[in-house]
């Protein structure tokens, strides 16, 4: 934050203090804090919701790495689309990998993307998160 | 509300600002109530996720009214659990109803009988809406 | 259904077996029908992502019948935009109503309908539910 | 897949068509994987309400890597409830750092953790992940 602003909000008492319960339980220690989460989780959703908003997206799924070619046509993919920044590869059992992908770039392609990713021949289950990158985060 | 209290908060200068855009555009004319009605949404959503919780809902669901028994089979479900308090009937066309159920009860059996209609053969679609009843909604 | 068409699908059988215990748990007692279902609201979800399409909706809120020329707000919105269908009036308790709108159009439409309501001043939570219209629900 | 099972299921012709051409789109070549997906997800889905499973999970969060202490608060975080298995860290831009946990323990745990972290000062916004770990995803 480049400095902050004080503003007067008008609260309803109840409603005050059953938030002021709840966030101390989610782990909050500052009223100010949770506030500036919530607007920014309302302005993010409306934003990601614009096909060709820039965003950073994770993309997590679940395969199986025995699936022949599986890594082969997941690289191509990921290739054919040239927004993958970066990639974390978790070991999980015997059978089963998780990955997940950092991606940059317009919505409709990071959609697109994650579609034939989540298609794939061996690729069990996966979720997209999108955010918001760089500096547009407030 | 019964009386209200003004508290300070602290903001970022420009999540304020992308803030007071935003919800002018969703057509909020009044900054506390947009931020007021953040919090309930949160603590709502907090509430419902308590099996034991009393909810008040509305289930949303579309059926095929040439099914045969389909009325009688929705309307015994609906004694079984003695928690539906009132209904709306549309006519949609020559083959569609939508029905609105309002409920009462803990969420747990909310979601029962509402598993239990919309896995009846004969309804098509439908959504289940969590709310708060009463004067506990702040 | 016009008629049906039987297709053989290759299932694992472990997901089968665990598919079969969930569903009966949900309360279908045909596996083609929570299939079809599924399929369903997957083909929903995806039409109504689209902001022209032409979508049925409801949107349920809770608003304080005290709050002062509340009614004649709702009302004039719901004639600004001419797509509301019919509604559903739930008495509560003594300070609580709630409110489902039938609403057909364009998501877009409905999409502003629904914050122009649920922004307005003495609305204090409300849900919008997007489905199908008409024959257009395989 | 140990083995695969082949059984007749019932569709409705028009479903049918609309389904084979969305998954086309999404990038499907084979029907019975679109299907095997979408069940996948209803059981998933269904087991991690169950907030005593053992469930792995993804949590991606951006953070201001100049706000004071923010890293040593984050390692204590992670050490207190000692269910994260590794991570990733992406620097973004001058200012902001992606950081994306793979967390592995009952749900409860998971999402007392995930509180504690998106409440920390700093962390800008984050969203998390919840699938299944090992060969129970079937």
């Amino acid at each position: 934050m480049d400095g902050i602003v004080r503003k007067g909000i008008a609260f309803d008492p109840k409603q005050l203090e059953e938030f002021d319960k709840l966030i101390t339980k989610k782990g909050y220690s500052n009223r100010s804090e949770a506030i500036r989460d919530l607007i920014r989780d309302y302005i993010v959703e409306h934003k990601v919701s614009n096909k060709s908003y820039l965003a950073i997206a994770t993309l997590t799924f679940i395969y199986d790495h025995h699936s022949s070619d599986l890594h082969k046509a997941l690289t191509a993919i990921q290739h054919d689309y040239d927004i993958v920044k970066s990639s974390l590869h978790v070991h999980i059992d015997h059978n089963s990998c998780m990955e997940v992908l950092i991606i940059e770039g317009k919505v409709s392609d990071i959609e697109a993307l994650s579609g034939k990713i989540l298609s794939t021949k061996g690729v069990k289950h996966g979720k997209l998160v999108l955010t918001d990158p760089f500096n547009n985060l407030v």
